[in-house]
């Protein structure tokens, strides 16, 4: 069975700014889509803004194993009950992919809890991407390190919560450094942050690109994707408890009612 | 110095219920206070749902080291506005305390970026709370476990973020387990999740409650909250970086100009 | 291609002591072996610490994915040299899986780097194993808890590091309660350890027991284990720094010596 | 009442090394403790390598709050029994301080349970220590990055566990990068490794050093140091289980009989 990987992309520069459009003609999430999908295990598609419900149906999320998701101008038009809709999908299983600018979407910001903030700078100075993590899935084929000659700058202090394991370490060539592969669970979701992609540099076209974004979608897919309602908060009725015991004290709640939220 | 608590009660069923009122004539958020208080070296104010701005303006939040958060019945009249102004408080290093019911807070569920939720059974039962890392500060003082005769039981699996530390994880008498203190970092903000407390049973008179509330404010109180504004991202332009560097490649950005977000 | 595991057996009790030999005739390392091979999918072998080497020669661990670890009685009498082998391989991205009393084994506590201590009582008394992280591979296919009639009570504190990821907690009928699987990284290595099993209860004939084996072997396969020696701390020369920069200030070592230790 | 902090220094470049002594002439341990000395909160004593037991009796480290570590040339030389002792007064709340090639240390590797290997390369290049905690209590105090002119290389894949919280992260002239500034828990003893501090360059007069060195002795004391004996595994009789439970079933132990080990 192939994963089933949603790209999501903002599409905007690649139709408002000729620079963006000349490196990305057929916009950015397809270039990311023929990328994940180039070792044939991974089945893809792409959604974007300017469709219906932003391409993010719920019939979309529901066949979506892992949604990868790059954001940049536009994150403020992206409607809430779309992103408490991607959220409780992340929460029931499905993976999410965060690139670059993507650190400051609606989607990431909720997840993370934080401001999710960094320093930047437009520069096409180097960055080198470190391995700081060998023997994680994410890395598996990747040399100790590998660069990408023209980046944005991100920079530390990046707002997010401790991660679960850092991954990659970026050096930039102007003097700062950025935690640039992280990862993170929320509910049964897996999700990976990472940094390079800014769109007047041919980022997406790079073979150690390719092989970090397959990697990543093959290692956030949960085959135990189980909660039915992430958000459900069942009672235990007395008479059901594990051991058995006798109600005493007093009450705000009948039997089996639902609870105060 | 003294520290300075503001202890924020939703005060709803301490007016609407009997049962409530008789174990909380003024309130849960004054009992709360009074133990908070019972050492001397902090500082505590209340704050309710039915104030202006519920209690917590820019002031009051201002002159806060650590907030406590107790609330059930009215989650949703809490205005959003106000959970996003305690919230940015909290990044730039307020401490939060969230107790009991407040699991399923807008604000403990927005810095968590999960569902919070849980199992629960209101049957008065035996709870018995077991440290099970001694030699934290929320510890300090405590035995190897105390017991809350009559509790509500809040069971597994609880949907919140792999903590930074487990404090405490509760037995109870109907056969369930919870992690009953647990340790968060959201920005500067350090956070204590701690279970007891249902308003039907005088949990905030118990001597070893009042320890592991004044305990966890001195923890959550951050001397080092730093963060002016804790989402700002500045640009760092060519001319200012660290190492010498000269621009190249396309741009989106003229230098200094703000980010998009 | 199937995954290797090797269940190491202390097989001390098996044979001296006729409750235990009356439940594992065949040593409990034997039947732990049928539980995880039960499925097809992993293949099997088992070591004992009679055989030489303790059965842990280096062309066993080379062909090891993941080991499994029983001992109670003799922890002191596995050689030092054996131990040393074990951590390198786990290093290098072998998984192991520490049962039960394996808590004090030399193994684990290396690993750990803590006393790995905890309560302990001998009655006989239920335990009931809440899944406390329902998305975490290992639970895939649980209930939300299940019970052993009879085991020993293990009980926190459990001074072991906090770990990655808690993914069962114990519920005992005397009143304790018990981290019982818990998950940690070391190298390219995953951890696994799991509190059930005490040799005087048919524990590894419980087929949700036997779930937990086998998913816990599935998840700490490493298939990206490449450490080719976890210890080696390589100089890099200054001319083969992938920055170029010029010698300067003064030096303990010449270029490509090897390191002090 | 003042902080007790013991700088051990192994105390050979600085007697076989003309350019080690020249900088540190009285001993690079001295340095060490006239840093953290300097603001009067912290009383200050050294041990060496060539002491009576390298300086590390029972009395002082019984006298000790948090040890200081730096190490390089003779790590093979500190007698495992010494190397136990400290360990066992780490567990039980001693905080520790291992500096620099200090990651080679039995001390370290042994609470880490990894190989703590790395990168390096002695250029005398200029080092970037980056704040990517900057409300850490052990960054109180410095500016956004600073800066040492000439330091040792320590590049990635650093291989100790996944910290508490990384606090630093350094940027190499040479291209490579580091997680500098590491926290841990073992125990009740809190652990800080701190990479710069190679003994041919004037590290250890930096004013930012002194600020991180003082940081770190105060957020490493814990105050709530309990654990009389971290490796203490209690039997609890039946009798004195929290619940009253009958004993029932096979058993190897008789009632308050200790464990096996």
């Amino acid at each position: 069975m192939k994963l089933r990987a949603t790209i999501w992309g903002e599409n905007v520069h690649e139709t408002t700014n000729q620079n963006v459009s000349d490196i990305y003609p057929e916009g950015m999430h397809s270039q990311i889509a023929k990328m994940v999908g180039a070792e044939g295990d991974i089945e893809t598609r792409t959604a974007t803004l300017q469709q219906k419900e932003h391409g993010l149906t719920d019939e979309v999320l529901k066949n979506t194993d892992v949604l990868l998701w790059w954001g940049h101008a536009a994150h403020g038009d992206v409607k809430d009950e779309i992103v408490e809709r991607v959220m409780r999908r992340v929460w029931q299983g499905m993976g999410l992919i965060v690139l670059h600018s993507g650190h400051f979407s609606k989607i990431f910001k909720r997840l993370m809890g934080t401001p999710c903030a960094l320093k930047w700078r437009e520069a096409g100075e180097r960055e080198r991407i470190w391995v700081v993590n060998p023997s994680h899935p994410i890395a598996k084929g990747l040399p100790q390190y590998f660069e990408l000659e023209n980046e944005e700058m991100y920079g530390e202090p990046f707002s997010v919560p401790e991660p679960m394991e850092t991954v990659f370490i970026s050096w930039y060539q102007g003097g700062e450094v950025f935690r640039s592969g992280l990862t993170y669970k929320r509910g049964a979701g897996k999700i990976f942050y990472f940094q390079p992609g800014h769109e007047t540099y041919p980022t997406y076209y790079d073979e150690n690109i390719g092989i970090v974004l397959r990697n990543s979608v093959r290692w956030a897919f949960n085959e135990n994707a189980t909660f039915a309602d992430p958000g459900d908060a069942p009672n235990v009725p007395t008479g059901e408890a594990p051991e058995k015991i006798e109600e005493r004290g007093l009450k705000l709640h009948k039997d089996g009612e639902a609870g105060l939220r």
